[in-house]
């Protein structure tokens, strides 16, 4: 490590030191060897906040652990959605799913016939890569514009692949991975697009509470349009509270979706984890305190991985996320070809999520997570600038 | 409930009482309202082992819930398999699944094609009705013949159903809900058939370790026959242990369907949760002596329930399981026409698991799970036959 001067905030991101972190059994830190620093997969190194951590021993010590029902899941959720969105929802019609993933198959799978063309913008979080065609759905790949000012929506292109006749369309928002929140106004455009070209909205907001200042989430569900009625979100509270391997998630009808949600078989939310839910609970109405003091600590990594790349390694492109603990770098300038992360892996020592496994514009693109240390972020900066020294730009540079 | 001296070992099926168990938030207990005594869904009402417990606390403690994989877990069953069945199997070759329905659906959907037949012995765990349908493969019962012995198979019905024109078999043994171990011999003679008629044997061993002296679980992949080889096996702690809320499970493969089982994707190995991965490898690792006093206290329950049911229900056929804590009731006698359980659920305030959703062969049964206390297992006997006093049997001895 470098030292304990970047970015401490005594926060949940500085909690473990690098031993505690390399004795987790989660994919993070158990895909690669010890002597590579990983910064790619999301998941973050932060304890639970208490109220989760509490909740899960005494379900440990009560042996909970038996099958998973919605509880008083939906009803949490309905109340953060409200009070932090200003989003109102019916607890009533919402129905548990294992996971995100698993829940947009499951929606994709009643909205969708076979066949059906699913639109996602791309670059896009690679499970949807695998998913899609494995339900017989076709992806369609709109790519996002890459402007000066950062990623946003291409309208034309989406209303070209909506006329091209599309069944669905898979909003992320906030975006995987390039962190940009999309404003009322291009979702309120979005809606207006699927309205006239009969495309169902699956929106994935997994990201929601994940907002920094300066941004702010709208639900696609909660605009005043045709579209955002008849449009389906899947949310969880498993990336803002670190969840992801308890298992649980949820399917939140607009209000003409309802009957649609309720067609998911009591069989698929039993797929859920019981854990999930008990943590999920908790971190929907007792987590905000401690998502504050998160959010704190990962606006202070989004500047100082700026700083550090401007400083070490100014020829990448990097817009600070509006949310998210993901950056999208763009590492074209540095010649190592498609897959950069794989020189970072090879040379570097440092595992970053590779740019080709988000579609066709991840080329020369990789996924940096700084939900970790300041003094990680850094590490991993010295790293991949330290791989370049005295070769890989001369060499690179035809 | 009705004292404490019936079948009280001080082990773990008695170590919570009513108001503790009612504090969960599992299906079982939550699914009823709370003067319902449940002994339906496949839960125990015991605390967890000790390892595992405190394995799951320091992940909790350790923040480490992120993504699942398969980590120790195939090492720890292989083990296990080993000691316990005398199988062999290579722990390089089994994939984690999230939980045995899951790694069913998925090694169908690899080893069989659309359309295709897969015969289930009927009575069958209900979910099978939902999920292989669900798939597009079409659900062929079986029925077992119930003999005065018990349940057994029925072997030149089954080789008519593989004769027809059938992809799979989806054997169940343990099986639920009979409790039936099906012996090496009939073992033999379905690898066999399925040799002959070219069917692929998915055998669901979830309850494998749950047998009571006196039987013997013969893996279906250990036996020598070409069949065998081919097999593939679902196996988990989640029954055992109590785990079937933490999801993992592990798609096993013979010898000679390891290149089926490697085509099981990452994402759907990554669809299992951590926890389950966690708590899993400690069951099999240290959570023996924990079995085998679980396994001592429903072996008393299921001794207990014979002696209830003889003095209070005379009239229901019992043949008391060799394995599993579930006991399939043969209520026909009673006259309470094809769903008994509903009658004891309005009339009894006791939540057994309805016959009828195990397919044709369980209208007029029940199942009724004895993993608890004696008292409960005694006080849900005596409100059965509460309910009946006076009234229902007269009224439907038509
Ligand atoms: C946009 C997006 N959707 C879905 C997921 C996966 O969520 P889950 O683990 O609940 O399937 C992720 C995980 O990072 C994600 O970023
Ligand atoms: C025979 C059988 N198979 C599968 C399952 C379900 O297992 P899982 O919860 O791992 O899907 C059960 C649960 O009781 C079962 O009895």
């Amino acid at each position: 490590m470098t030292g304990t001067t970047h970015g401490r905030t005594g926060g949940p991101l500085d909690a473990f030191d690098l031993g505690e972190l390399r004795a987790r059994h989660s994919s993070k830190w158990r895909e690669y060897p010890q002597d590579v620093l990983p910064v790619w997969v999301a998941e973050m190194d932060t304890p639970l906040a208490e109220p989760i951590a509490a909740a899960l021993v005494e379900a440990v010590g009560r042996g909970d652990t038996g099958y998973a029902v919605a509880g008083g899941l939906p009803d949490a959720f309905a109340a953060f959605a409200a009070r932090r969105f200003g989003w109102r929802t019916d607890p009533a019609a919402i129905r548990l799913v294992p996971d995100v993933m698993a829940g947009i198959v499951e929606v994709l799978s009643l909205v969708t016939e076979p066949g059906d063309r699913v639109v996602v913008n791309t670059p896009a979080y690679p499970p949807y890569f695998y998913w899609i065609p494995r339900i017989g759905r076709e992806l369609v790949e709109n790519p996002l514009l890459l402007t000066p000012g950062g990623h946003r929506l291409d309208l034309a292109a989406l209303e070209r692949d909506f006329a091209a006749g599309a069944a669905a369309f898979l909003l992320c928002n906030p975006h995987n991975p390039t962190g940009v929140v999309f404003g009322e106004e291009d979702l309120l455009a979005v809606a207006a697009l699927a309205g006239r070209y009969g495309v169902r909205v699956v929106t994935d907001e997994i990201h929601a509470p994940l907002v920094f200042p300066g941004a702010r989430h709208v639900p696609f569900a909660g605009l005043d349009a045709p579209a955002a009625a008849r449009s389906i979100t899947l949310a969880s509270a498993s990336k803002a509270w670190n969840l992801a391997g308890l298992k649980a998630a949820l399917a939140v009808p607009g209000e003409e979706a309802r009957a649609d949600v309720a067609r998911i078989h009591p069989e698929v939310s039993e797929g859920a984890g019981l854990l999930g839910v008990i943590a999920s609970e908790v971190a929907f109405t007792s987590g905000e305190p401690w998502l504050e003091e998160l959010l704190a600590g990962l606006d202070a990594n989004r500047a100082l991985l700026g700083r550090l790349l401007a400083g070490r390694l100014p020829e990448v492109g990097y817009q600070p996320p509006q949310a998210t603990y993901l950056a999208w770098l763009d590492l074209r300038a540095l010649g190592l070809g498609d897959d950069p992360a794989e020189w970072f892996l090879r040379r570097g020592g440092t595992a970053l999520y590779p740019g080709p496994r988000f579609g066709a514009p991840g080329r020369g693109f990789a996924r940096f997570n700084f939900a970790t240390s300041g003094d990680r972020v850094t590490e991993a900066v010295e790293r991949m600038a330290a791989s370049l020294t005295g070769g890989p730009r001369a060499a690179a540079s035809h």
